[in-house]
């Protein structure tokens, strides 16, 4: 979740193709994290999984515990990464395994929410919120919880739900709940939350707490997500949600999932006396090269601007870090209408309308393949050269309207 | 689906423990069909999956494809296998993969209701019907779709789905559909339709069919299931569903299921021939051992029957075979309470109420571990012997009221 969902279009279903031409079309709407691929290329073996035809028939996993289908070995990965990098409190928590984050946090609406209610119960997140929420509590039309946008404007009586994403997706901020009124309840989205995205400043303590290893990681394809919960009833009831709409999760993505983020720990434990680059310098070095060549080019336009974030103390690196997003947030403080502007230059961006924002703001992924990140710096360099000589000459073209 | 879910209480979600004693719970309420291990375990390397750590990171799969995030090697698998066993037409269908085919009947409810509709369509199924259905359609309280009950007395105008399950679940019939109004759409779930279970009398062609890795080879830990859907747009809303509920289906599992399927495919090509059973015969005979030995104990019983299946010629194995089916649906023709008077002797079943219909039926899995089905069969011999005295003396024990 936080994360990456999918367009309605047919290009924003396709990811950019991977040779690239001058007419190519760059797709950036997606947060698809392939550009940690070659970091477990490199880890040749330690992270290869073999599983015989006879292994993990069965729908359980272990049958004492809440979420029955949750397997130990991937309870305890967690559990042993976030020890290690001090990002959340894990010490009596249950652990809920999903398809993903994202069917975590439907989870999580379901476990909040009141079947007895003569109302649904209100959902809502500060905007710029993540786009995925609004589908996600809309699509079925639930009669247990309702949709009602901004957490900034929301002033209705009664039970609600906040979704706190932290680092946001889409602008990167540290965030808390915004609404704090008597019968709210808090879910927080926690999928950016890892040293190569943001300084982990302390671990968070929350009722409800969502990972997903997609952003960890990188690994989208295996559709694990891991919810962290104080309360025994909404672990019980987010695994009933789970149980009623899919009966459990892939336990072949649960035991990659373990093996992976358990080589991960282990290149971490000893980072600073270690001969090789851990997984968190790795992607954090590639983010900060990412944001680095994108702030020397947005710096150069007199409309656009990116989101600016303080160092902060990292616990886990022992030092002050940058904040490296995986999506840009960028602006303009003319009157533009950005999605239209890189359509025009063969860039699929996602509107600020779509967060709950303005369209003189787009979202766009830091994740791409390294060729389709550069030619996109090529042809937003190229954009702003042109709105540069607009604003200097005073002619506003087409696309400043 | 068609399959099992978890019931509420604790016992419910604990399958029986390996090592039996006289008191031990046997719980034959899910169809946990791990009783196919050892054939897997016979293949040896075969069915072994190696998996890279670098492998399989993008959300995507082929994007060319309706649903993106299908591995091609696992659609060519299901298609390769429908068409050895001859029980599904594939040519020219679009192929929807889901977490299980339980996420797969929830994305047709969404495929097949109008967000623009006034009312919610109405979703039935003939009674007795698998209890999953009637929790799937109302645990969110979706205001797209209304669980409406038993097909046999749906008299409603306006448009409708209607759920077929053949062969059934809970009682292994072979079925068509019942309302056969204007209005109506059909959705096949064809979890049973395999040659252990039954005779393949012809390849079924209907717009929406269902099917599970879980059921098919016994990989029920693997959460695959499958769609063959006619119409494009069905299958693109199929799609959308599963993306915004879990943005796609574990690779890993996609890759598991397409190689074990393909391994099942080329044993039955030549299998007249071959010198080792294939995985249908093999799981013919063990199911058949199953209703043999169960069909012996029972026709000793003055009140307790099972139903009958006709022999029917078998295209695949080119016989006429039995009906075996993973569920024993035992009725009682005294007044008897089947799921309390089986927990007094420590056997969990699942009551005819949950399937809309009378608690004189219960549904019993035949898929436990082979000593928990035996110790079953001694338990139900004296639950018989007893009922029998009772009857043969005229005095009415507490069990039958």
């Amino acid at each position: 979740m936080g994360g990456s969902e999918n367009g309605a279009t047919d290009n924003q279903n396709k990811p950019t193709e991977t040779s690239l031409s001058p007419d190519s079309i760059i797709n950036l709407d997606q947060g698809d994290p392939t550009l940690f691929e070659p970091y477990w290329k490199k880890m040749g073996d330690k992270c290869t999984l073999v599983i015989g035809g006879c292994d993990l028939m069965s729908y359980f996993s272990d049958s004492s515990n809440i979420c029955w289908f949750l397997q130990p070995q991937l309870g305890d990965a967690i559990k042993g990464l976030h020890r290690v990098v001090g990002n959340a409190v894990t010490d009596g928590r249950h652990i809920v395994v999903g398809t993903g984050s994202t069917q975590l946090s439907m989870a999580a609406l379901y476990a909040l929410s009141s079947p007895s209610a003569s109302h649904p119960v209100s959902l809502v997140a500060a905007a710029p919120y993540y786009s995925g929420y609004k589908d996600q509590a809309e699509f079925l039309r639930s009669g247990l919880y309702k949709w009602e946008g901004d957490a900034h404007t929301f002033d209705k009586d009664g039970p609600y739900i906040e979704v706190v994403t932290s680092p946001n997706n889409p602008d990167g901020t540290i965030r808390e709940a915004v609404v704090n009124l008597g019968e709210g309840k808090l879910v927080y989205d926690l999928a950016y939350y890892w040293p190569q995205y943001t300084p982990i400043t302390h671990p968070l303590d929350h009722d409800i707490m969502l990972f997903t290893f997609s952003k960890c990681t990188g690994h989208a394809g295996s559709r694990i997500g891991w919810a962290l919960v104080k309360d025994k009833e909404v672990a019980r009831k987010m695994t009933e949600y789970m149980q009623i709409s899919s009966i459990g999760v892939s336990k072949e993505s649960q035991l990659r999932a373990a093996k992976i983020l358990g080589v991960l720990s282990e290149g971490c434990q000893h980072f600073r006396t270690a001969d090789s680059e851990n997984f968190f310098e790795y992607s954090h070095r590639i983010m900060r090269e990412r944001w680095e060549s994108l702030q020397n080019v947005v710096k150069n336009s007199k409309i656009f601007s990116l989101p600016k974030f303080p160092q902060d103390y990292c616990n886990f690196t022992g030092k002050y870090t940058d904040s490296n997003p995986a999506f840009a947030w960028l602006h303009s403080k003319e009157d533009i209408d950005w999605e239209s502007l890189l359509r025009e230059h063969k860039i699929i961006g996602r509107s600020g309308e779509r967060f709950g924002a303005d369209p003189k703001y787009v979202r766009i992924s830091m994740f791409s393949p390294p060729e389709a990140f550069n030619l996109f710096l090529e042809r937003l360099s190229a954009i702003i050269d042109n709105t540069n000589g607009n604003v200097v000459g005073g002619e506003e073209s087409s696309i400043i309207k």
